[in-house]
């Protein structure tokens, strides 16, 4: 039994994350500030701390764990919103990262998993995207990202191995439903689910890379468990193209009743598509995607029916 | 006659960019914190602010003008010294580059030109180091630069030009002799003016690319006077190497008394060698280095020695 620390657990991704450990048998500790997650939606045994990981007496307080890995997952995490208040923006997503990496060497904490993000790359022509094209972000959120990979890179000098895994469009049960800004799947499902009318703010033709949460947990635990001491940024990702249409379509086919589309106006920072070379997640992590796009799909409308029946009652 | 920002105009560069400014005849305001830069440094006839780039309520202050350009010079300019606080570097070099922008956003400035680094490549071997180069920083400093680069391409989709000069090292009278953590040139020169004795923190076969402040300033003028809506980062190099060696015998030969030498220690985020190809700055700016670096030493020493004989009376 190991003591982890998850950060953001109260959100989509931190609580997969957080939730697996625990099933593990360890323990886990969270910071958290809830400006986007609930505090109800940590999973239960998961030690609390509310606030910013980007306040340092708050990061001061955590010194006295000895943690076996630190799964920094907390931040703002839509390049949409990013746009509101940049300065924020690279507070929780890059100051973060500093804090928790100097936390690490204090503690003698070896291990640094990082949620980074496809949105480093930027607009790119429509081919499969490796780790080692050119950083163009389109939005402040990528900034911030590349500039805590780059930090991670350095402490690797200071005897912690960090991986940044450039998430790509994550997706599943647990996702927030009730923000219309942030993941594009979550909207989606959330607008069908409610609405019966989904909103697309722009084209039918705009592509993504759909991963499912577990599979995207599964990463998380194969970049901890992996045998380097050499920093490491890595896609996670599926190398399969869907397109918005075909993801409306999916969605449709899984809702008991007719769901309505409307294709009006755009969002700051977005990018026409991206697709993911996974070759290097399978070479450095043996990772690959388990999960169906389809599949996935279906259990996480599911979810979303079932909750919306709960809360009706 | 136009009115310019020119950030850090107490501190060696920007001193000596604001200096042509007024020289030309145009109005110069200033933002300085003074933490490395000197009062009495600021050029006669420019306006001074004294506090932080990365302060929200300063730069409100200057909603009231209305700026030709932007030479955003001021921020921690040692990779050395970035390692004694992180956060610290990322506010002054990166966050303070979102306020300026946004400022020139506000304020319809159009023009926003930036003293960017060499140190945004990082660690790389014998050869010359052009702009797509993968950015690899060695140091903290090295990473705020890079998101400050990051930001001004973003914000050249709300019509603003921006132009990141990665300077190598520059040297040339101004340069702060009493700062022993920052600029190769200056703390030999300094040792050897006022010590005659150098200590180098590192090999004597490390290598630089050493460019004139002359030089420099002539490239924030150039980069202001490009005609294109493009966002632009270039390297402003000599394209010649010199030793540190070398660099210590050049200094020796212009000094009229004996100087010795010692090695011993090393210096954080510190890279063997870099050597910047500079034919993107001749192709996009027109510009190249006109001083040669025996030249422009022997001037550089000659106010120092100046320096020294006007203390001592």
């Amino acid at each position: 039994m190991s003591t982890f620390l998850v950060t953001g657990a109260a959100g989509f991704i931190g609580g997969a994350m957080a939730k697996k450990l625990i099933d593990q048998g360890h323990k886990v500790v969270t910071i958290d500030n809830l400006s986007t997650g609930y505090r109800e939606a940590i999973p239960e045994g998961v030690e609390f701390y509310k606030g910013d990981c980007q306040d340092y007496s708050l990061i001061n307080k955590l010194e006295k764990y000895s943690f076996g890995a630190i799964f920094h997952i907390a931040g703002q995490s839509s390049g949409e919103i990013s746009y509101d208040d940049p300065v924020y923006d690279l507070q929780t997503n890059a100051q973060s990262t500093l804090l928790l990496l100097k936390l690490a060497l204090k503690t003698n904490c070896k291990k640094f998993i990082y949620a980074s993000t496809m949105s480093v790359y930027g607009a790119k022509e429509d081919r499969l995207i490796a780790e080692d094209e050119l950083l163009e972000p389109k939005s402040f959120y990528g900034v911030g990202k590349i500039a805590s990979e780059q930090y991670m890179r350095i402490y690797q000098d200071y005897g912690i191995t960090s991986t940044a895994l450039r998430l790509f469009n994550i997706y599943g049960p647990g996702q927030n439903l009730k923000n219309f800004r942030q993941g594009m799947v979550s909207i989606f499902v959330a607008q069908a689910v409610y609405n019966e009318h989904i909103h697309v703010k722009g084209s039918a033709d705009r592509f993504r890379d759909f991963v499912n949460v577990d599979d995207a947990v599964d990463a998380f635990i194969a970049a901890y468990e992996r045998e380097s001491n050499h920093y490491l940024d890595v896609n996670i990702s599926t190398a399969q193209k869907t397109t918005v249409k075909q993801l409306i379509r999916l969605i449709q086919e899984n809702i008991p009743y007719d769901v309505t589309t409307e294709f009006k106006g755009s969002t700051s920072g977005d990018i026409f598509g991206i697709v993911g070379d996974n070759s290097k997640a399978f070479k450095t992590l043996n990772w690959k995607p388990r999960i169906k796009l389809d599949e996935g799909l279906k259990e996480m409308i599911d979810w979303a029916l079932k909750l919306k029946t709960q809360k009706v009652k």
